[in-house]
């Protein structure tokens, strides 16, 4: 999974069937380290995270099956926010240096 | 998923049987921020987006559920396009600074 | 998928079982703008493409589904060729300059 | 699969339903004969690996396998910790220089 | 798939249940026209593959089916050895200069 801030919404009246009332979010995944770097990825989201949050997104089955758990399958996503971040606890270890 | 903007079709008279009909547009990953790169995704497509549009691309069995809703095991392909982007609002928030 | 250059093959005396019979050749992905870069990635093949011919090539299941397309599950590859490319129409929009 | 060392972990709160008590851990990929660099994956972890601890780690299925043996596609996971490293042994061939 | 070169061995007592008595190999996946860079991939081996031997290696289902063919889905692996290259015969094509 990566961490990631949320950055904004895409909309699309036009798209696959199964994506009616889906939620997108475009989020920028970070390094933490540096500022993020201005890539984005579109994930689903039904956490309703905002502007400014720290996301966990998965891709895959994962995503599918955070946004349809009684049947992921059925979606056309390959990624959701799984959880928003309250705490991130990194430390550095002394193979850093 | 990942945003992209069309760019062109792309032909093939020999290719796999579960593929005949099927249409294949070739779309740059946007990055928002910047010209879009020099890199290309093949992507299948039936929602009809054109050149200049900007879509939302799929990778996985969510690209064969987009185009095969019915029997997306039987698609020998690995990405396509699920949505036709109306509007894109971004918002900056100050860690970017 | 993405779009390649056949320029080689690899063969293995010593495989996994599944893979007996197969031919497997090095493509290179190119980014169509630039010279393709150095990077390579082994496909399996059976629509015969040859060197210096263009080809789309897909992953995962996708790939198995085209060249096993009665049991892809059965089958140890993850990339494989779809379609040999006839025709590439790729067009230059404004959002370019 | 990737080598990684354990730099910290992450909590959410808000979180899809699947995740319930699971850990996840912040895992900076190796490359062995560089300084790590500062992208980050976060992982599943019931393996109990510490800060400064090398850890093998997985993607996709394999990852919810080894969260969830008996139920892997029930999670919301994509990564997780396969393995605590022991040893690691590297044999520099001729062809590096 | 790609190739890689077999460089070592990781070693992991404490390991997901369904992993016992598996080996697990570093490789070093190649670029064919440089060095090989300094990154390095994980992969489950039964074909014996031994240090500076090139190998085609594959991810995901693939790699899976290859360690385990009765019952891929058991195991918590995403890449292994799936060949043990013998000859490898690349066509410059007139596309490069």
């Amino acid at each position: 999974m990566f961490l990631a801030e949320v950055t904004g919404t895409v909309w699309a009246t036009k798209k696959v069937d199964n994506l009616a009332n889906l939620r997108f979010l475009v989020v920028r995944p970070g390094k933490l380290h540096k500022k993020a770097d201005d890539e984005y990825v579109i994930v689903a989201d039904v956490l309703g995270a905002g502007p400014g949050e720290q996301v966990i997104c998965a891709y895959g089955h994962a995503a599918r099956r955070a946004i349809c758990p009684e049947n992921p399958s059925s979606l056309s996503i390959e990624a959701a926010v799984i959880g928003i971040v309250d705490k991130l606890d990194i430390t550095e270890t002394s193979t850093e240096s």
